[in-house]
């Protein structure tokens, strides 16, 4: 099924295509956990400048099976959307939940500047993100996190907070005890000491940071109020669609609550649970320095993480600065670019000439 | 910059893609007139369960220099979408105007099956609609249509309206010469008697149909009231976003109006220049048979075409049905497909021992 492609497009034509393999290929010539500090590092800048961002809650097609969403940003320069799905039932089928892939463009003339997976990817920036988070808002000198849910995210999570928070322990829980074996080999050459629990109550006790990481595509009680201590700092990955969260209710009352987007939070996240107008703090307030995060030893912090097209743009930028560093890409012939823009006709017939005689 | 991709990814993992190149093989293989006509079968098959689909206006992204859009449409089984860019000075910089790509999707779960380049489909795709809105709509036994504006689109309306209306002569018109020559030299084997003219008047006198596809990004009067004699069906395709229009409003007023989707095209069409309650005629009802289309040899009846996302979805689902015919395609490994699908961060380290011990 393998054709040549054009031998002798123009360069325009060509657009930088990152697949799965070269992905792991970037991620393993750089390592992962640097590749996940130097992504959460372009998060921060781009939290940093959010206003430049035209923002705008996913455009989802929703179906009995699942949702497909389209998430477009755009800083002015630069233009970044993410295709993703959604299919619960898809792992009972053979297939995988989500899938993701992106794009980047210049605004000032639309070209594409990269294709890439966004499946690995989305797992890298989605680390980052929470640990970026948790920089600001989980207690000083945090040691220990707490691992609820120990799927395709858990490994990811692991490395971020190892190496941007500073964590050094890792207590895993799941359902099934295959997925923390599995989570537990994986990071048995990480250095961080990781510590298999037999309950949620157990994967908690002592911790200072909890991570919820969770597949249930319904409303679940993964923690309850009586698990969580104060000082605590909760990282709420699992509840990121309509319908779908991990924490009780009271849990969220007594919490100050951190969030990426609200219009899209609001909707997606633990907080869909409460009123409209609950208090929230932006993260990029925090980060900013307009508002506070972590102001007392006894608070408990939440983020409520959903994922926003803002992440993706980061992760796309920083992908799109290792093509020529690691050489991990193949050009795709994806844009029509004849000799003179108004004979795409022309290039047509010239391209049956061109293959007959050759 | 060439790398060899994963030797042996999952099939699950791998997508079909159409470049540039082999879209041209596709259409230079099948027959540019042939594949035309039968896109255009799609296209009517897609208008006639017009209540099938998800519809939405484009999701865009605009700037000082030009527009980035998403066009996505589902008709509940298959999800497709088209990233397309419009920047009017590009030409001038040594770039296209318009480039585009697009994607087909399962919906049942999300997995793309098909991504490719859509510049050259989405000129064979308007055309396409463009004559298989004048089969329903202009005069009977027309012969002669005449065109103003001689760029891009013009070889390929010109076939499409010989393969599938029955025209057998163009009259070409450009305000720059060098356009036309162009024209006249790609269609000089077409079979259609091709008259290069000096005026747009010389271009429509004793035509039966008039095609306006301009580049102008403004308000402009391609054509005026004192051109258009009575009988004559009006293909406009050169007002497609707010703020460009080709026909001069009372042109309008003596007409009957035919559109894809009134929302989308209220806002970038001719009709821009009318009342919003302006009475307009969905293309689909009259594909349908719900309302008529031509009623009398005097009326004026005017396809005030903008494109319309199920268009796309169409032509992509046409251009999916030929990769196994024709061959011309590669598969990309854009999916991530561990073994586990909860072992993501397992499968990218994996790849490090592969690649280190192979």
């Amino acid at each position: 099924m393998f054709h040549s492609t054009n031998p002798n497009p123009s360069k325009l034509a060509l657009v930088p295509f990152v697949s799965v393999d070269n992905m792991m290929k970037i991620v393993n010539t750089i390592g992962a956990s640097k590749v996940i500090a130097e992504i959460a590092e372009y998060i921060e800048a781009d939290f940093l400048r959010w206003d430049m961002f035209d923002k705008t809650p996913r455009v989802a097609a929703h179906s009995k099976e699942g949702v497909i969403e389209l998430m477009p940003t755009s800083d002015g320069e630069t233009y970044g959307f993410k295709y993703v799905n959604g299919h619960p039932a898809n792992m009972a089928r053979g297939f995988q939940t989500v899938n993701a892939f992106g794009v980047l463009a210049r605004v000032d003339n639309g070209y594409p500047v990269l294709v890439s997976e966004m499946t690995i990817l989305t797992a890298l920036r989605t680390a980052a993100t929470s640990a970026v988070a948790a920089k600001h808002l989980a207690p000083k000198n945090a040691r220990i996190m707490g691992m609820i849910g120990n799927g395709a995210q858990c490994e990811f999570q692991a490395l971020a907070f190892q190496q941007i928070v500073g964590i050094d322990t890792v207590k895993l829980f799941d359902i099934d005890s295959k997925a923390t074996q599995k989570a537990a080999r994986n990071l048995s050459d990480s250095g961080l000491t990781v510590i298999s629990c037999k309950t949620a109550e157990e994967a908690v006790a002592g911790t200072q940071i909890i991570t919820t990481c969770t597949a249930d595509k319904q409303n679940a009680t993964v923690l309850t109020d009586n698990m969580i201590g104060s000082g605590i700092h909760i990282n709420a990955i699992g509840g990121d669609c309509p319908g779908k969260t991990e924490l009780h209710r009271d849990i969220l009352l007594r919490s100050d609550i951190f969030v990426e987007y609200p219009p899209q939070t609001r909707v997606e996240g633990e907080i869909q649970q409460l009123d409209d107008d609950h208090p929230v703090t932006e993260l990029w307030q925090v980060m900013t320095g307009q508002t506070q995060g972590r102001t007392s030893d006894n608070q408990i912090t939440l983020f409520d993480s959903v994922g926003f097209a803002t992440e993706d743009f980061s992760a796309l930028r920083y992908i799109h600065d290792q093509l020529q560093p690691t050489g991990h890409f193949v050009e795709l012939d994806l844009l029509a670019d004849p000799d003179d823009p108004r004979d795409l006709f022309g290039m047509v017939q010239r391209a049956k000439t061109n293959s007959s005689s050759n």
